[in-house]
Formats: C-alpha cells, structure tokens, sequence
C-alpha cells in the first residue's frame, strides 16, 4: 500500500521535500501536508520562491559566495579590506562568519572540504582559484577557517601547502573553550587545546 | 547585519522553508543553502513538483482527502464497504490508517479538531458535510479516529451530540497498551483505559 494516497504528484513532492538537510521520509510527509493544505500562503510562494532562487542565484566567479549578482555583493564592496581573506568551506560558514561580525576582509569558499571516503579531491574544490587571489599583490594574509574536523584540518594543510610559494602569512581560527561552554562537557582535545593557547589575563 | 548575504531572494526562500512543519530558521537556512548548492537535481525539481502539486492536487468534494481526482481515489474505489465512515482529524491520520491497512471502509477527513485556545469552531470543520453523508441510508457506523487529545475528543464529543438524530452506531478507537510498549514507561490514563478495556485472553 502506497504512504501517501493521493497519486505520484504528492509522491514525488515527498521524495524531494525528504532529501532537504533535516528532513526525513516522516517529517517530509507532514511538510507536504502542510503545503498542500496552505496552498495560497505557502504551496505557491514556495514554488515561486525557488524558481526565483533558481534564475537569479548564481556563484560568485570570484570568491563562490552565493548572490544575485556576479561579483556578489562581499567582492564588490567597497569599504571591506582587500588584504586579507578567509578561506571557509561553505557558504552557510560565511553567513556565520557575517552575523560573528567579526572580520571586514575579504571571503574563499571552497564548496566542501577534502575528503577521501567522499572522494572529493582538490580539482573539485574552488582551490586553484583561491592559489590565484592569494597570489595577488594586495593580499598579505590568508586566514583558514575550516571546521575542526580530521576533513577540515586536511583541507587547511593541503591549501598551506600550496600557499608557500605565494608570499602570504598563513593563520588559522583559535581553538579553545567556547563561549558560554562548561569544561565538565568539552572533549580532551578542546581541554588541551585551550591549555596549550592559554592567554595573559 | 542580515543573516543571510546573498539577497532577498534567498531571505524569502529561507522565510518560506521555515515556516514549514520541522523546520526552525536554523535548518530553514541549511535547507535553502543545499537547495542552492544543488539547483538541478534539487531546487528545479523542488519547484516544479510544487507548482504541480498546487495545480493538480485538491480536496475530494465529498470526504476532505486530497487527489488528483475528485472525488478521490478513495471515495470512488468500487472494493470498499460504504456502510462505515472512519472520521479523522487531518490526511495524515488517513494515511497513516491506511498503511496501517486495517480499515477498508471510506473516510471523512475534518481538517482539524475543535480548539478554543486556536479559536477552531464546528463551522471551521468539515462537520456539516459528515452530518449528511452519516444520514444516508447505506451507513450503518461512525468510526470516530481522533487524536486522543482533549481537543480531539471534545470534537467526538461534539459530532457525537450531532449524529444523535441519525440512526447510525458511533464507535470510537480502543484506548489500550500500544503494541511494543512496555507498562513501565505508559501513563496512568492509558494504564487504567487498558484495564477498564481488558479482553478475555
């Protein structure tokens, strides 16, 4: 007997709805539901919305952000400093990077990191591109701030390595305890790393 | 600072997504994110199958289900016993019987349960029309499948009051210990339901 009864349209919406981040064969049943039975406050602006995404969202040539436009709108702005640029896996890692307000220079992304039980080698990477930014006179620093992951970690030495010809300082993000974290609850190695980086106070 | 640099396009995406049931602004943004990331396979697809789905799916006219068809596949399969209507809240519960394969009478979907707290009236219900279709000559039951909720069953409570006038038996789902669950972990309500209910072994 067929999940869900109300003929391959339904299905196929379920099937797509499932393979989003977060969702599963379940909870893509109920968002389906849910959009059928909102049609006008959520079915079609939903579908109008991602036709829209899908004409005018591009990769930014330069860096792979995300945006309407080509260069998006962190390349083209005026005030951010050319001299330095973060190297970030994805994207969602700017938009953090963004709401952190933490740093007014330039972004990479690379659009994963290296993996080999993924089989994602550098040639898939956005990293040929950023050896040629970095290559750039204005560039002084290239600050690498993958995730803390064994495939992140990688990435970075990978990109370091490729850097050294390039006359560029090479920094990374710090470990250590984060904000608002219990050292009761952290790993050994975040302990250890917090310890080994320790700090005048 | 926006959350979300790459323009209102994706803001309106990401606001759209979280409205979704299992879906919060976090996960709302990783969804839009990976939709991006995967136009063809994903976002094209996505858009298209809710644009069908808003153009072909509609509730049957006689029972509240959705279908392609209407009245729907269920209403008007020729196999099924016309003498039991089962009463549920939402498609859904329609669905999740019928994969459960243990009804094969037809329904009546109300769109919902009686809700002071939400303001849902009788009138915002799918009530009036299983008031007719409960008074035609060929049914002989009312199978009331609601939530076992207060607002579920204060809507039973209250289509009960309303078919008193048909002459048609009004039976409701067994309250019990559910199948692989264990006393233990059970609540008093339905510890003293499957005593009150208990059955010859």
């Amino acid at each position: 007997m067929s999940a869900s009864p109300a003929g391959s349209e339904i299905e196929r919406l379920i099937g797509l709805l499932a393979k989003l981040p977060g969702l599963g064969p379940r909870s893509a049943r109920r968002a389906a539901l849910a959009l059928v039975k909102k049609r006008e406050q959520l079915l079609l602006p939903l579908s109008d919305a991602l036709a829209q995404a899908g004409d005018k969202i591009k990769p930014c040539s330069n860096c792979g952000n995300i945006d309407v436009n080509d260069p998006c709108h962190i390349c083209s702005a005026p005030g951010r400093d050319n001299t330095v640029i973060c190297v970030v896996q994805e994207v969602g890692d700017l938009w953090a990077m963004e709401r952190a307000a933490a740093f007014r220079g330039r972004y990479h992304v690379l659009g994963g990191c290296l993996s080999a039980l993924d089989g994602i080698r550098p040639e898939d990477l956005n990293i040929a591109n950023l050896i040629d930014r970095a290559g750039a006179t204005e560039v002084s620093e290239v600050i690498l701030a993958m995730n803390a992951t064994v495939d992140g970690q990688t990435t970075a030495h990978y990109i370091t390595d490729h850097l050294q010809s390039s006359n560029v300082k090479i920094s990374r993000l710090a470990h250590g305890v984060p904000v608002g974290g219990e050292l009761d609850y952290l790993d050994d190695g975040t302990i250890s790393a917090a310890m080994h980086s320790r700090r005048p106070f």
